[in-house]
């Protein structure tokens, strides 16, 4: 067994110690992250920090570095109030990757990277027209972390764009179905496969798939 | 297309709603967090609301919920200030989905969820010894969110214990090999199969696969 301690993980060489701590705590969800700024200049990037916080209300958080890039959505987000997250798919993950390039300020990622927009009625934020399962959300709270420079980023869904057929009857939607990619790290792309929906769990109740017709709890 | 506003959600049955919102965001990083009261007694939950803070420092979040069962791992993060997250594995992933039911306070998840304890010189919260990719924290901060009465407690990874084998090269864990499983939503467990590992995203460079020796970039 490998052991490595809080001493060892400092003097790991940086490159190194980035994609060990990135990669540690396994796959994330994956998103790609859309703003406007107020003249309209449009941004995207590709997003694995995003956490779910609540349901009720219904919140998402998400970690934004500091870095200049990332600037642009943080300066977004704050001035417009909007954002959109959207999934990623495996035609185009690539192209996803892409969008974390340090493009120039002014550069539209959805132009480079080739992603079409796609707006709803009175929501500014641009969705991803190619990915099938879309957030919309508005700012609630900004938590600059002293620790480290991040932003904790916390918003309320107003918007879910859905393709048809994708949301389950008990309200789950379906990854699998959607073609949903994950990523372990910064850079190892994944594409997860079903093993198993589980009934709510109970004291005293030997654990069990749900009794449901997906195709995978067969 | 299905079009869900914020005023429709609000509307949606309860148990629907919580199943969407926790689906929405994709794959989430799934791990079974243990930690230890003063007395001893230790105590084991499944999470998928950790996120990636930083890696330098190496930082770590995650959401902790209000309710009954889970202020047991609050308390104990709070009084010894150190806890552990460990990957989930398809052999016992059911097992791993027990813990979340709502056992007595006092109960050990480990004991009636069937787990080994695995302890490290000097540090207080037991690992699970079944996993192979486990992380030990100190707490560095709790932000108690008004907005729905979560915590979001950072911790940074002072131990790192893994099999043989499972971390690359590049320092990334590689959680295919590992068998790392995943979840969508509140109760839909997944594994995922590695697809490509991505070069650094460059400005003006087509995104391209990495020239690693994984299997998956052949």
């Amino acid at each position: 067994m490998q052991d490595i301690k809080s001493e060892n993980i400092y003097q790991l060489e940086k490159q190194y110690r980035t994609s060990l701590i990135n990669s540690l705590i396994g796959y994330r969800a994956l998103n790609l992250l859309g703003t406007t700024s107020n003249d309209g200049v449009t941004n995207l990037c590709i997003i694995s920090s995003v956490f779910h916080l609540g349901a009720n209300p219904p919140l998402i958080g998400m970690v934004i570095r500091p870095e200049r890039e990332h600037n642009d959505t943080l300066r977004n987000i704050r001035s417009t109030g909007q954002y959109t997250l959207n999934n990623v798919l495996p035609e185009w993950y690539m192209q996803a990757h892409q969008t974390s390039a340090s493009y120039p300020s002014g550069f539209s990622e959805f132009d480079t990277c080739h992603f079409k927009k796609y707006y709803t009625n009175g929501f500014k934020a641009p969705f991803v027209k190619a990915s099938n399962v879309r957030i919309g959300l508005e700012l609630r709270e900004m938590i600059d972390m002293e620790v480290n420079g991040t932003t904790i980023v916390i918003g309320e869904i107003v918007h879910i764009l859905t393709e048809d057929g994708l949301i389950g009857a008990d309200g789950t939607v379906d990854h699998g179905k959607a073609g949903t990619m994950t990523v372990a790290g910064l850079d190892t792309y994944y594409l997860p496969q079903p093993v198993g929906q589980l009934a709510y769990a109970k004291p005293g109740v030997e654990p069990h798939l749900l009794n449901t017709n997906t195709s995978f709890n067969t």
